[in-house]
């Protein structure tokens, strides 16, 4: 009667939407400051200045029509030129407007990137822990989900282990860092290796892989930490972008894919792109914000609170006993479990009114994500419970 | 090295997409007023006065981290009700906030439908004229796209050729009523005989058939027209809207899916949209047009101007010798080509300043699209090339 697969999908409720339907009625049942909700990946800071005074102005003066008239399917040219002229101020890139695709959000970009390249047989690889609807996107594509995993001891890349899975099937791989839900930024150095075997390998396969960088949290990084920008690594990179997390604004849905003016045919790849925002229903992204995002290149919302609630927890839980990974970036602390199984933990945990995601679905068993995209507030209250669980283990 | 399926949709251009760069090279030449576009189907009246007044309340009075926050992936529950009780209230049906999914727009509406229903070996049907992107989706989810011709007297539905059609594998099909690119609105009669074919069909093969109602013109009808709403002459529908056209917002990406609460299974159908949307990269609806569009209910762009240019058109166009479709709804006028191959006809209107989409890629040849949703002064100052238009081909 319908598709089964997609029934699947829709019925299936990620852990993370159950603990914060969880996390709702307790705090209807307890009170909303006695649960210490860390469950979801939601900005917590208010979009920059610039985005209210965009959109005000634009409402107040454009035309109409214009303003919320179709855009070409690739998106504003003008918003087009401006990204490009934005990314190759930051990073000395060549890029134009004709390798910029305008998307409606980061999970468009991937879907629509991976729809473009993906032939019967191909495989994807990402490192795990990864966001769990990368497999969602690779497996709609009909392509093979392949996870190689992160070293335990600090979420860096195991070169071995990726080298190992890369084979002749092998069409692209996606790699995310600022890492969600480690937080982990990837080293300089990992980088070079990444892309030393992707060298290696498209000489002996003798066809292109891609790199495809999923790169949200770009910004969102902690004192001197750098973000290399892949497309100077390695020339066939895409890259994913959203501002949902630079500018908070996860809702409005506005994004891009870049592609590498050095990839191997890069022309066919955007002209495949193309081809997969229609196939997949995309028309173009939302006109308004296109407009204000256009006016908002190199903004930032101000992320000091992230820091500052991460620098609390990590002192906090550490001194508590637990084991932490530092995170550089994004806004998730990856924490070892005290037992076995993370999800029995996670049930403990909210003994303690602590909602903490079991790290399973994100393929590392064992450990739980904190978002840390909360008040401080919530964070320096929290902090007895935290201590609390810790001694319930003998900590 | 990527899918040639998706480069191929990503390269052919659409012959409108064609046309429109023409006519702005042509323009640049000889100037705005001089050139005669009918291509695009881009609204040409601006937004109702609720629109801006919305949005700049929204911006100036609402928490920015809630206007700009992910929404649930159904959309914004305040949003479906009022869809839901607007629905109810129109058209007497007794949906509720759960048989709704907020989707960016109406080519989202569908492809998330169809990828939701399809499974292996499926057919989904549509009546010639169709808008061409009807193909890209049924193909996409891998099934077999079918069209069945309309009479060529009224462009109303041809029984007998639609009750051929239907095969055990017809999983649904899609019903756009008025019609892009015919102007016509299905009669009453038309409706219940198709309805009453899939009742038998259905019995006969022991499985369910879906009516699938494409509708973003519901609100663009002249006159006494009524446009019957499905759900109410068949159990199985589901409708697909976008506020791209009764508001004006085409750039905004807004709409939704409707599932009939009489559909069998209707909640199963549901969660396998909410799967599709996630398997096709949608996370949510543009959050700030979400709560637009939630005060904005039941109201409409002032679309007098079209009924006002298709009148003047209509009668100039029959007096100057064209065979007309008489066009209830939408902004079209479907008009019978001047020789057999309308792609000819439409190039030699090109010599007179006239651009008119040869109607092939709509499944009908032999007719031109003439867009009317443009100023009535464009209208008036093409009638003398229309007129000698006709006269070069003797009429």
């Amino acid at each position: 009667m319908l598709s089964e697969k997609m029934l699947e999908l829709g019925t299936n409720r990620s852990v993370i939407r159950d603990l914060f339907e969880f996390g709702r009625k307790r705090k209807a049942e307890i009170g909303e400051d006695k649960v210490f909700d860390f469950s979801l990946g939601n900005p917590s800071v208010p979009a920059p200045a610039c985005v209210k005074e965009a959109a005000m102005d634009l409402l107040e003066n454009e035309d109409e029509i214009l303003l919320h008239g179709y855009t070409s399917a690739q998106g504003d040219a003008g918003l087009r030129e401006a990204i490009a002229a934005y990314i190759n101020g930051q990073h000395g890139t060549t890029l134009t407007a004709d390798s910029l695709y305008i998307t409606v959000g980061a999970a468009a970009s991937l879907s629509i990137s991976l729809k473009a390249l993906a032939e019967e047989g191909d495989e994807f690889i990402t490192f795990a822990p990864f966001f769990p609807e990368y497999r969602v996107f690779v497996e709609n594509t009909g392509s093979k989900f392949v996870t190689v995993d992160c070293d335990r001891r600090d979420f860096q890349i195991d070169e071995k282990a990726f080298e190992a899975a890369v084979t002749e099937h092998t069409k692209g791989i996606i790699l995310n860092s600022p890492n969600n839900p480690s937080g982990v930024v990837i080293t300089e150095e990992g980088i070079q290796n990444v892309c030393r075997i992707l060298e290696e390998k498209q000489r002996e396969y003798g066809h292109p892989i891609f790199l495809i960088s999923d790169e949200p949290y770009r910004e969102l990084v902690y004192g001197d930490v750098k973000v290399p920008y892949l497309m100077n690594y390695y020339d066939n990179t895409l890259v994913c972008y959203s501002y949902s997390k630079s500018l908070s604004l996860p809702g409005e849905r506005i994004g891009y894919i870049a592609v590498s003016d050095r990839a191997v045919e890069w022309r066919k790849i955007y002209a495949a792109i193309c081809g997969a925002g229609r196939a997949l229903g995309y028309v173009c992204a939302p006109s308004l914000f296109q407009q204000v995002v256009k006016r908002c290149q190199g903004q930032v919302a101000d992320v000091s609170v992230y820091k500052k609630n991460r620098d609390i927890l990590l002192k906090a839980l550490t001194e508590y006993g637990y084991h932490c990974v530092k995170p550089d970036g994004a806004f998730y602390l990856f924490v070892e479990a005290l037992e076995e199984d993370a999800g029995a933990f996670s049930e403990r945990a909210k003994e303690f009114e602590l909602l903490l995601v079991p790290a399973d679905s994100f393929g590392a068993p064992g450990f739980v994500r904190i978002s840390y995209c909360v008040s401080t507030e919530q964070i320096e209250n929290s902090l007895p419970a935290f201590r609390a669980l810790a001694r319930a283990y003998g900590k």
